[in-house]
């Protein structure tokens, strides 16, 4: 399996659990995550330095004083102690996920899902009973042929998913528009496609694209080109009248910031595209968030980079744009709980504790072997 | 010890060893490197995916067709396979301390420094006998007084340094102030003081350090605030006349081309400050230098992070501005070759083979029981 730029033959992840003093129905509740999609396991960082700050640090000083409970944005200023300034992805990924496994827990010691505690904490209360659900999919394989791809939508179509992102970059232009076209025409409106180039082209290429694909109207255009050339994006959406997508390899609140400020990237029209667990989690993303909302910026063009439950909840509690699904890729890491129901492209939210993946029961298999 | 944000009490290091095939005097050669300071150890990283891809790969897919001897820049292909664009940190330490690795390698077989094969390399042929070379020191102790700091700065002169940096921001500026005097004082020039102020200012006190500083013309200040703050560096850089210094909180090309494009730092004047092993090492580091000749900066405004031989060795081969040390800290893991002679503000370079780690013993002693 590949996009533009490489293949995933080498992916591994990191699952985390946290174990707490708190009995429910007689057991102790623990909190589970994993390090999401794209970027590899980071158990050194965990094991070295951010598992013994927090097993290092003053019980009380965890604890919110109110509720005697963990809180999440104090366990993040603990792992976050003796780390330089910058240089942010060398441990935002290991710091995200033991904070995603945090929040699980402590929403599971209040016996709620994970985004009705979000709901409550950061939006007011509003509670979502689904949410818009895109399928990440359209990839590159050996001998996979425009049939195959029409096969593959319309299976994503009869599962009742509406909207569908592929890969395009790993071929050639004239190819890749053959799949686009292909692509349009099983979902019935070019609105519900997106295109992911995976960062891979150059800037000569990229122009090529952005100047075919303007006319479809597509829903976006992703990670045309490397993420942190916020020069080219500057032009492009200067040029390029319908939506550009990026953010999932920014993993700081200063780089989206930056992001806004240099890019030209549209408020009101543009998505942003963070992974929240490889970003030193959600208690950071509330103030990317904020950032965001400051320049104009509606939650609802955010997607978030990462087709699993964690996202979901996130999503669904925060009140963002929609959620990524990966059907059939990256194996038990990537997925909803297996009753999940998809309808006319909307996700309907389970009501079990926490993130929820004791629904989901091949990862949670694995999951659970931890302790 | 601690600077203005954070302490070293838990800091650690990667050391690489590359054993090669090549006998001189009956023994193999083994090139050397670690990961420079600040950042801590990267080993999973180098276990799990750098090293498995080099030996995975087919040898002669790392060789310079030329020479049959292994080429650094065909290494760092084959280690960067299969990672994702952006997030640049998660993995460029562990490339760049086996890139360094290789360096040395490379120039012991060839039974030749390591600044001079760089010279021949890269800066066509110009050996250097000296650089410039000033004492990172003037950090927070625990009952550190003035005192203190002028009996530090004395035994600089003694050994032959002439120029200093201090840390400043963690305590008040009327205290730093003190300390910035006493050091002037002692300097003879405020021109060989520069201060560091590690990222930890807030824009408030940026602003108030700034109007503070300026009048004494220091040789530079060093880091005020965040590192990706690319806006405040911009009205800073329009105020603040004298020279700034930033860059080693930046990992890759990409962010000092950000940098430059963003941060009005000004080519002629200001200081850039790449720590070279842990931003992917030297030939990445070779197309950071064509970004900023490209944008009309000198070599000799860089004064790259790493005080070590490392550093030295490239400080010299591409001719820039000079190199830091840290007498006395970081344990072995900084300083030079014990014979190292320091008169004037300038170190002589060694003509050992390599980097030269077998004339620093304490840290040689450490690295050659890797086999």
């Amino acid at each position: 399996m590949r996009n533009a730029v490489f293949d995933f033959s080498e992916m591994t992840t990191s699952v985390v659990a946290v174990k707490t003093d708190v009995l429910v129905n007689g057991q102790p509740v623990i909190g589970y995550a994993f390090n999401s999609t794209g970027r590899y396991a980071c158990g050194e960082v965990m094991r070295t330095r951010m598992i013994p700050r927090l097993l290092k640090a003053s019980p009380d000083s965890l604890l919110d004083p109110a509720s005697g409970l963990i809180d999440p944005a104090l366990a993040l200023a603990c792992m976050t102690q003796r780390e330089k300034p910058g240089g942010h992805t060398e441990r935002s990924i290991a710091v995200g996920t033991i904070e995603c496994a945090l929040w699980d827990a402590l929403a599971k010691v209040k016996r709620i899902p994970l985004h009705t505690l979000l709901a409550e904490r950061f939006n007011a209360g509003q509670q979502v009973q689904e949410v818009p659900c895109y399928v990440g999919g359209g990839w590159y394989a050996q001998d996979k042929g425009l049939s195959d791809l029409r096969d593959e939508i319309k299976s994503r179509l009869q599962e009742g998913y509406t909207h569908m992102k592929i890969k395009v970059g790993g071929v050639s232009l004239a190819d890749d528009l053959k799949r686009i076209e292909t692509s349009i025409a099983i979902l019935g409106d070019p609105g519900h496609l997106a295109v992911d180039a995976n960062a891979g082209l150059d800037h000569k290429r990229t122009w090529e694209y952005a100047n075919a694909l303007a006319p479809f109207g597509l829903r976006w255009f992703e990670e045309p080109t490397d993420p942190l050339d916020f020069e080219l994006l500057f032009e492009l959406s200067k040029h390029y009248a319908p939506a550009i997508a990026t953010g999932e390899n920014l993993f700081s609140t200063q780089d989206i910031q930056n992001l806004l400020r240099y890019s030209g990237l549209r408020a009101g029209q543009d998505i942003l595209q963070v992974d929240i667990p490889q970003s030193y989690g959600i208690t950071q993303f509330t103030k990317t968030l904020q950032v965001l909302r400051d320049q104009g910026w509606s939650s609802h063009q955010v997607f978030p980079h990462g087709g699993n439950l964690m996202t979901l909840a996130i999503v669904a509690g925060l009140d963002l744009g929609g959620c990524e699904a990966y059907p059939g890729v990256f194996g038990v890491f990537a997925g909803f709980n297996d009753d999940a129901q998809i309808e006319n492209g909307m996700i309907r939210l389970s009501d079990r504790p926490g993130i929820g993946f004791e629904g989901q029961n091949e990862l949670y298999e694995l999951m659970h072997h931890i302790f």
